[in-house]
């Protein structure tokens, strides 16, 4: 249980739309930290720890048609549990955790949705998240035609039916959300170009977090 | 359907610690409501709706060991999807609408346990109650030694226990709390001297309830 490096844990959280690689690089920069001797927790969301995960089957198969703001304070009660039980005592013993997706994930798809107001979001975030900011936020980023063409590729036909096309505008909103945040936090964020290969990617990550990890050990 | 009388609707809440007869005035209160001809919706929190009932299920017997915050947060999705799914409605059709604990509950037991910051306390109360403040608030007072030695009473032996001696101090703060509330919003809240006969207490309740009735009528 001693085995981790003498660093104060270390979050990382992992962003962007659909079909842009993130389960793929989060299990390949797990094994990269792992080798290089750091304990690593990898979590995600909406879910990560037990009370989190029954908050998430409320809303996901209750059928109980809340409105967006009783969803965002679900989702809010959730991430503080998730929080609390998983991210704080991993950081505490000073783990590396690799979160797929967090809040910038309710930031960007409630911004694209325009359903809640951000006044409210930004409320809850405080609320919810407090002090516990991640060090290090990659968002991968693809065009959205890209990724919508490599998820009707995977579904056996090339061709955007119409319920993707309609979806475009959506992706475009949410991509965009993702790098106007990327803009205005650039101490924390990188933008990672997804459209290339997936070693290309991991190399590009592996070497940005450890650098990260690095200088914060320095 | 459309025998409710010309008003709009009339949201009453009823407040005040354990044992000071809350359940059995809202059932009086109801019936001289619908005798003199209105619509009367009696719903209670936490619950009031299938969802909200759900998210206290989940508090109450999940088991995950919530935080405080957590607590509130869950507490707040409730109570907000109470308002949309029940008391709303009502209130737009015309309805009264008696309410067994609402947001008061929430500011004095939390205040009394003091376990959340009352910043984020106050901060979900405006998100979760927007505009729909009560009317009308009732609140049941009644010294705590009273109500402690009524429940002892109810189970069959006289003298407070040492559980009931240590949650003495509890309940005072709590009735201090509901009485700091009536003191700072005396516009809409009436505190009712609840160690009186119950036909007394129903008698000044209706009094009161009428006449507000009357007034926002004319």
């Amino acid at each position: 249980m001693n085995h981790h490096p003498p660093l104060s844990g270390f979050f990382i959280t992992l962003e962007g739309g659909e079909g842009a690689g993130k389960s793929t690089q989060i299990q390949l920069l797990a094994s990269a930290l792992r080798d290089a001797g750091h304990e690593v927790v990898v979590t995600r969301e909406p879910g990560g720890s037990s009370g989190a995960e029954a908050i998430r089957g409320l809303i996901l198969t209750g059928g109980f048609g809340f409105s967006a703001v009783t969803e965002a304070l679900l989702f809010s009660a959730a991430r503080l549990d998730h929080l609390e039980k998983t991210i704080r005592p991993a950081l505490q013993r000073g783990a590396v955790v690799l979160c797929d997706r967090f809040f910038d994930s309710t930031r960007a798809y409630q911004g694209a949705s325009g359903a809640a107001d951000p006044a409210i979001l930004s409320a809850l975030e405080t609320i919810a998240v407090g002090a516990t900011r991640p060090d290090l936020t990659l968002i991968f980023d693809l065009p959205p035609a890209d990724g919508l063409r490599r998820a009707a590729a995977r579904r056996g036909h090339g061709q955007a039916d119409r319920f993707e096309s309609e979806a475009l505008g959506f992706h475009e909103k949410l991509r965009a959300g993702f790098l106007a945040i990327a803009q205005h936090e650039p101490e924390r964020c990188r933008v990672i170009d997804a459209a290339r290969p997936v070693e290309a990617i991991a190399g590009d990550v592996k070497a940005i977090v450890l650098a990260k990890l690095g200088a914060r050990r320095a």
